[in-house]
C-alpha cells in the first residue's frame, strides 16, 4: 500500500488534456496531497474544483515546481521545451507533448506494454502520441506471439486532438453548415480548411519524404516502444470532423502463419483492449469516456500472406493523453511503495 | 462525327446519380433526340427540366424499354435484377448498381482503363462501384508501368455515397448537434448509427470472412478490370460525415523498385488523373463537381521493398457514378460513328 500522498502539479491545466488528468486523479483516487494548477498568463486566476476544493491557476514561474512530487505537462512542444528542463530538477515530469519522445535517454511509456522502462527515467517519462497509444496497445501483445513483419495504419483522427481552439472551430463551423451558409476561413481559423462536413488529409507538417509529422511521430514512437528500430511501418492521418475519438484502420503482416481466432484470443487476454464481437464494431460516439482501446473488424488480411486487418478506436484524450499519463505516474507510485 | 441523335433513357432519374447523369448528358452535349425518365411510382409525375425542355417522369412499365438506344440504369441492385433482363432485350443498358458487375459476361468498365471491353457488351455494361473507379484510374496506369504486387486501400466515403436519405439524414443531424441536442435513431432512420460528428467502419453486411459488402466490391472489382484474379488487395471502408467526395488512402507495393518521381510522371501523363504539386492535397470540398481524380501525398511507403502510400480523392457522384456512365455511352457512340 501508498504509504504517503504526494504533491502534484499540472501544467497546462486549463486545456483539454490539463483538464481531463485533472478528472482522471479524481476519478481513479490518485492520493494527492496538494494540487498546484498552472496555465499560460490567459487563463490565469481562473479556479477550477478539485475534489470539492477550489484551486486557483497560476502562471509558470521558475519556483512553481519547488515541492512538487510529480508534474504532468500538456502544454504545447515549444513551451513543453522551454519549461521542462527546469521542472525535472524539482520533480518527476511526467509530458504529454513531443518534445522528447524520441530523446534516448527518456522512457516513452505505455504502461501495458512498458511499464519496466519508467524506472530508468531521470525525472522526465514521455507520453506517447494520442494515435501511437492505442495503436502500440494492440500491437504489443501480437508482436510478442506471432512476430511483426510491417503495419500499415490509416487514421481517423478527431478535432480534440488538435485542442481547444480545434474543437470550438468545428462546432461554429456545424452552426455554420447547419444555417445553410459557407463556411469562411480567414488567418485566425485554427484549421486553413473548413473541417466542418470535410476531411483533411494532413496532420503536421510534410517532411523531404513526404510524410507529415503526426504520421512520423506513429512510425518512430511505434519502433521506440516495441524496440523494433527498423519496423517497416507506413501511416496516413487524417482529420476528420469528430469532435472526441481517434480511430484506425490496421492492416499488420506477421512472421508466422495465423488464424484469426489465434489473434482474437491474444486481443482478448490483453490489458486495456475491448475486443468486440462479429457484426458489431466502435465508433467515436462509443469509446468517448472510455479508457481501454476498442478493437473490431478482425479478419484476414487479404493482401498479405500472414495478415489480417483491423479496426480500432479510443478516447484521444484519455487512454490517448491523460489516462495514460496518470497511470504512469501510478506505476511511479508502486514502485516508490515497494521499495 | 456522330452521325444521328439517339434515343436515352434515364432508370432512377430523381436519384442523386439518376440526376447527375442528366446534367452531364446536358454539359457533355451528349446527342440526345429523345430523352425519356424513369422513376419509382413516388416520384411518377414530377416534371424535371432537360436543355429547355420539361420533361415528366413516369414509372416502369414493360413497355418503357422500347424505342431507346441507350437507357442508363441508377436504382437499387434488386430493382436492377429485376428490369435489366427485360430492358436489355430493347436497347444498351448502362448499369451503376452492383447487380451484374461481376457476371463473367458483363463487361465492367472505366473508359480511361478498359474502354475495349464496351465492344463485347450484350447489350449491357456495367459502372464500377464509387470507390473502385477513381482507385482503378490510378492503379491502372501503376500497374502497367511497375507491375502491381500488392494493394492496401482505406476508405472515407460520403453519405452521398448511400442515396438522398442518407444526405437529408446527415444534413438534420448536422443541424440537431447545432442546436447542442443529442441524436435520436429509430426505426426510420438511414444509418442505425450517428452519421453527423461521427464515422461509421462499416459499409454493407458483413461476410464470412469479415469484409464488408463494399470492400469486397473493390477487391473483387479492382481484380476484374484489371484482369489481375489473383491480386493481393485489401480495403476498409469508413462512412465520414461529409456529403459529397469519397477519399482513399492507398499502399502500393510494386513488382519493381521505383522512385516517386517515376510514379509522379505515370500518374501525370495518365487520363482523368489531376496530380497535386508537394505541399497540397484534394479534400473532399475540392473534388466536388469536378470529374477529374485528384492524387495528392505521393510518398515512398516505408513499410514495404517497392511501395509508394498516395491519397486520391473524386466526386462519387460524377466520375465515381454518372461520368463514367455517360463516358461509356461516348464510347459506344464513337464505336458506332467509326462503322
Amino acid at each position: 500500500m501508498l504509504s504517503k500522498k504526494i504533491n502534484v502539479g499540472i501544467v497546462g491545466a486549463t486545456g483539454l488534456v490539463g483538464e481531463k488528468v485533472l478528472k482522471i486523479l479524481e476519478e481513479r483516487k490518485f492520493p494527492v496531497n496538494k494540487l498546484s494548477l498552472f496555465s499560460s498568463k490567459r487563463s490565469e486566476g481562473q479556479k477550477i474544483l478539485f475534489a470539492s476544493e477550489e484551486i486557483e491557476v497560476s502562471a509558470l514561474s521558475k519556483d512553481s515546481f519547488k515541492n512538487l512530487d510529480i508534474a504532468f505537462f500538456a502544454i504545447e512542444e515549444n513551451l513543453a521545451k522551454e519549461w521542462i528542463p527546469l521542472a525535472r530538477k524539482e520533480c518527476i515530469v511526467i509530458d504529454k507533448s513531443s518534445a522528447f519522445r524520441l530523446d534516448e535517454e527518456v522512457p516513452l511509456v505505455i504502461p501495458e506494454v512498458n511499464p519496466e522502462k519508467i524506472k530508468e527515467h531521470k525525472n522526465l517519462i514521455s507520453n506517447p502520441n494520442c494515435t501511437t497509444i492505442p495503436l502500440v496497445v494492440v500491437l504489443a501483445p501480437l508482436y510478442k506471439a506471432f512476430g511483426l513483419k510491417r503495419v500499415v495504419v490509416s487514421s481517423f483522427q478527431s478535432v480534440s486532438g488538435a485542442g481547444k481552439d480545434a474543437v470550438n472551430e468545428l462546432l461554429y463551423e456545424t452552426e455554420v453548415i447547419a444555417y445553410g451558409d459557407k463556411i469562411k476561413k480567414d488567418s485566425d481559423s485554427f484549421f486553413s480548411s473548413p473541417i466542418a462536413a470535410n476531411i483533411i488529409p494532413q496532420i503536421g507538417s510534410i517532411d523531404k519524404q513526404g510524410y507529415a509529422s503526426e504520421e512520423r511521430k506513429i512510425i518512430e514512437e511505434t519502433r521506440k516502444i516495441l524496440e523494433l528500430p527498423e519496423l517497416p511501418i507506413s501511416a496516413t492521418c487524417v482529420r476528420v470532423p469528430v469532435l472526441v475519438g481517434h480511430c484506425e484502420a490496421v492492416n499488420i503482416e506477421f512472421d508466422v502463419n495465423i488464424k484469426v481466432d489465434d489473434v482474437m484470443k491474444v486481443l482478448k487476454s490483453a490489458s486495456g483492449i475491448k475486443v468486440y464481437p462479429d457484426n458489431k464494431y466502435p465508433m467515436p460516439i462509443d469509446v468517448e469516456e472510455k479508457d481501454d482501446v476498442h478493437v473490431a473488424r478482425i479478419r484476414k488480411d487479404i493482401a498479405f500472406e500472414h495478415g489480417i486487418a483491423l479496426w480500432l478506436a479510443a478516447d484521444n484524450l484519455r487512454k490517448g493523453a491523460a489516462t495514460n499519463a496518470v497511470q504512469i505516474a501510478e506505476e511511479i507510485l508502486k514502485t516508490r511503495g515497494e521499495k
